[in-house]
């Protein structure tokens, strides 16, 4: 039996080659859409997000399955018919996105944007850091990200605290959040968007928070309510670090660029060097096991 | 037998008191010598270089031991009297010297001052950023600060070979170093100022290093030949952070500040918040054996 996957760059379409009974697609969502898609069971939907639409499906009749190439898988709720099975990138940005975090947490710590600027006018003006030893980090999120994250706080001697859905072992439940919010240095946001985390740190959770805390987001922008976290970085008590901004792109003339203690980047957590290569060994591993009829890994429980 | 120790704050002298037996005298060899110096045989020196020189010396004629509170000794090679023990400050700082490399190598990988930039011009555009992960990076000293480092690098998936003096488990030999230079993504610098490590990172060994490679220097600054490191920056071969520089401070016309890739604080690597506790304690330890005739810990092989 022949499977007929379409991929969303002739580069993956490399890094599958060889697999026996595997036809492929090359086939972004924006394109015309070429013959053979009709065929189609597996699906790897492009990285960059809202590239494929879900009108796309439309194209797409004998769908089974839906790789994601990203952690999230915002917009894909309610998307797919019934019994397409979505799997997340899982593992293809861990590191990086987790390492970003860690970047913004030391460079917040240690001052870096103030002496940053202090090398620009040439002026030698230490600045005593702090240090991530002891230092709370509750992070939310204990998938790919958030596991990756807390032993890369822990080797630097901090004490994270990993936040899930429900609480397991070594795993505090969403509902200490606020308990745990009001006694650390830094929250960190690595968890999908979902109905249930949209706008998950908002007024009520930042406002426990103690004076100069960190809020960081690595995850999706409407996981913080902006507003909220623009009231609080305005009147200077809190810092942030933003990878993910909402909206986004953030526009120019939006107040955050501009605020004090403020870390922005343009959703680069992602994407690194190398993440091609990753994202091709699984979509290789997740081809074969469709193809002999085994269970996907990394299927999202929607 | 009372023992008599001098100290160079009055913070430290808290952080000793109750000890019996120990007779404390608060001089930081800069004010005019206070009585008691004459019996002083356990002299703690102070953190700032420079602030205390040889000629201080001469008030403590009964000096037999020595301890610093930086992991550095330079300045105080050649300088004590025969039979006078010499400690360093090993683990006050380490955490947070280390903790300042890695945050430079990430700030280097992920672009951090060009998007700060940005920031400031309110612009979204996303640099995809390197990942630390699989990143080969030597570590030039294999003592509190590079053993941290090792550590840290290594959660964040990277390849962090220790070197040494000589070679041994798990630490390769200095004679190694022109030939791993030559295949690393980084140098970091992370030993004493000895004339063993003066300009140890010169022109033959940055040579040897591929483009684009980054040289971290978080030990003193003289163990980097500024002149041959400026000459690579200048050609935008190689890229640097630099906590420590020679001269230092460095003056507001030096080329160093603005030389593109270069990432330079002002020597904030130790001194971190929680240094003066650390710095009690281990003060406070060494007394305590220093009156019971043990040996003491962090003695420098001169």
């Amino acid at each position: 039996v022949t499977i007929t996957c379409c991929l969303p760059t002739p580069e993956l379409a490399v890094a599958v080659a060889g697999l026996p009974g595997i036809e492929v697609v090359v086939w972004d969502g924006a394109r015309v859409p070429p013959a053979g898609l009709a065929d189609v069971s597996f699906l790897v939907a492009p990285y960059s997000p809202h590239a494929m639409t879900p009108q796309a499906l439309a194209h797409l009749p004998r769908l089974a399955a839906v790789q994601l190439l990203s952690a999230g898988f915002d917009g894909w709720q309610g998307v797919l018919p019934p019994g397409v099975v979505l799997c997340n990138g899982r593992g293809i940005h861990g590191g990086s996105t987790a390492e970003l975090a860690v970047c913004g947490l030391l460079m917040t710590w240690h001052h870096s944007a103030e002496l940053l600027g202090q090398q620009q006018a040439r002026l030698w003006l230490p600045i005593p850091g702090l240090t991530a030893r002891g230092m709370s980090v509750v992070v939310i999120g204990a998938g790919d990200i958030g596991s990756a994250l807390g032993r890369q706080l822990t080797s630097l001697g901090a004490r994270p605290t990993l936040v899930g859905r429900s609480a397991r072992d070594g795993v505090s439940g969403v509902a200490d959040l606020p308990e745990l919010a009001a006694g650390c240095d830094a929250v960190v946001a690595a968890v999908p968007l979902t109905e249930a985390t949209r706008g998950l740190i908002d007024a009520a959770l930042l406002r426990r928070m103690p004076d100069g805390g960190c809020v960081v987001n690595v995850a999706r922008g409407p996981v913080v309510n902006t507003g909220d976290l623009v009231a609080e970085l305005r009147a200077g008590r809190l810092r942030a670090v933003l990878d993910v901004v909402d909206p986004e792109p953030l526009p120019a003339d939006h107040e955050l660029w501009g605020l004090p203690g403020v870390i922005l980047t343009p959703h680069v957590g992602g994407g690194a060097a190398g993440w091609t290569e990753q994202a091709g060994d699984l979509v290789r591993a997740q081809l074969v096991r469709f193809a002999a009829g085994e269970s996907l890994a990394n299927v999202v429980d929607l």
